[in-house]
């Protein structure tokens, strides 16, 4: 299977050094950090909605809208995909002790 | 690669089925889509505080919380991997052809 | 002094029976809860960056534009303005309580 | 009637000399901007997902939470409640006039 997240990821550090007339993603990084995480507040909000809501193809739709962005804003701040991952596997092992400490205690 | 995505959603879906008193994530989906959706709010405001104060370590630290609640909400709601892989493709097709497009007319 | 809160309400409310192509308050009710608390969040991410970015000016702004977009979300929902002031004089009192107790306890 | 916010804005501004420990007032300007600013953010989802929910009562409960975050958020930056009228007072004008115009117009 392909990971799409890479795939984005490459794309969206690629339109950096975009013009900003040519690419949607050259102007959110025209426009500066403040601008980006304006837009993942906003994706999340409608994220959120959807999901209450119970539309699932809303809650899929704004949550690619609010990883894309997300992914813009990692970009603006020079943060790599594998820090994201490694931050996860490190977060992964620690939640899989803690849950099996819990099965042992209980 | 190892996706790790594809993992911890691996991990998140199965804990579903867990003992809420076992597992931090058995207890969200326990509290039901508002209180999760509540969580993905919270973890976006912490993500975009981290970036405007231009805390690279916080960034990454609050995106894998945000990402993690935000796959707790797929699960809730049933969306399965696969379905946000598919969207996040079609729009990478679309916006590819459109900034293709706007290179052609400038 | 005149109440602007009080005024403000008033006009809001007033446009509930307004035609949507006359009013923007009038639109916002015409497309329903779910598009008035979308706007709700966003204000309010608006607000946070400005006051995270010490920009008063932007602040006093953007917080005007929130306390605009929650009183149309409480006329959505035929909040009165009296419940608003009786929830806050009920929590000033018991918060009054709570600080009294503390101080005594110290 | 009496002005419930220009009441609680006095309680809330009179906190910032307030001892921490005395006070949960005192103790969120002791932690700063960006933690009274998440607050606020917090608040804002909650009163979301009640608005959205139709729970008219958690509306109010929650619209009081953040509004009293606001004011926080205001006294942190030393925003006067008259910089927060004259702004709604501007606004109100000007849109008084525009829906006039738009009236006229159609």
């Amino acid at each position: 299977m392909i990971n799409k997240m890479d795939d984005l990821y490459h794309t969206i550090c690629e339109r950096k050094k975009a013009d900003p007339n040519d690419s949607y993603t050259a102007q959110l990084f025209d426009r500066g950090t403040d601008a980006i995480a304006k837009k993942v507040g906003e994706e999340a909000v409608e994220t959120i909605i959807e999901a209450i809501g119970k539309r699932k193809n809303g809650l899929i739709y704004e949550s690619v809208d609010l990883l894309y962005h997300l992914m813009v804003l990692w970009a603006d701040s020079n943060v790599k995909l594998e820090d994201i991952w490694d931050e996860m596997a490190r977060r992964s092992i620690e939640s899989g002790l803690e849950e099996k400490a819990k099965r042992v205690k209980t």
